[in-house]
């Protein structure tokens, strides 16, 4: 058998979500994006799924567990390495995002959450599953002390693809 | 915005995953395996991950529960449709699948689990998380009716992608 380092589709998967892309959520009229660097790409209960995590803590938190839908927009050039900065440190409740960072949106097909535009490639996604994460079932060590010092634990969204799309 | 069934790396992950792969798991002396048609890969806590469900019911999840290592073996090309329908029909609890279907194993790298001999790739992967689901969050009532009608809820394992191989 010979190691190899990654298959193709997992090394394109993590290539493009190491990067950083666009969480975008949408509550009646407050919209909020988030940078993800984490996320998952699937089949689950027969259906594409795009898992993401989004702690307890966050703006973008609050927004999704009312809407049950987001968006996530991937710059596959290497585009937006400021406005990712920007996005993974400042939060949507101190500042308005789209105003500072002049992000363009396009609107939604199927659900109300835009799309953050200039991205290569656009999912739109509904909640069908979410959960918190319980501390008591992570026993990796490692991953307790470097992401959840202060307990801040993520809830895991999984949300059905219902739209793929490219600008 | 062009509407596109699936981007290039989704495709080959839902056509990968939705055919059928090998789940195997291994406590002690007991190895099992069984046909998983779901299945989602991604960047997670930094680190690769492969999540897999599993039901309570399974044999497999008595032995993932005590080993928490799980490898996947997947034909790329179509191979073992015999036998992924039989593993997933029948129970390691009733039948050695391995001697009925005469499954070769590859002992595992890093990993007492072993994997299923004749596939393209094989991931070997150590559990960091695992969470039941909780019937209360699934809202979606065509997943619950479609997959739990008698409450048969998973168990969602998070795998660190600790190696991939190529026979």
């Amino acid at each position: 058998m010979k190691t190899i380092k990654f298959n193709e589709f997992q090394k394109k998967i993590m290539e493009v979500i190491k990067k950083g892309a666009f969480l975008t959520v949408k509550d009646r009229k407050e919209i909020n994006t988030m940078t993800i660097g984490w996320g998952s790409i699937g089949v689950i209960w027969g259906i594409p799924i795009f898992t993401v995590l989004v702690r307890d803590s966050r703006y973008t938190h609050k927004l999704i567990e009312n809407s049950d839908q987001f968006t996530v927009s991937i710059p596959f050039k290497g585009q937006f390495k400021k406005e990712l900065n920007y996005c993974g440190t400042y939060s949507g409740r101190d500042v308005d995002k789209f105003e500072e960072l002049d992000l363009e949106i396009i609107n939604g097909k199927k659900i109300d959450t835009p799309f953050i535009k200039g991205n290569d490639i656009h999912y739109e996604c509904e909640v069908v599953y979410k959960q918190d994460m319980d501390k008591s079932l992570l026993f990796d060590q490692n991953i307790k002390n470097k992401f959840y010092p202060s307990g801040d634990y993520h809830t895991v969204y999984y949300g059905k693809i219902i739209g793929t799309y490219q600008e």
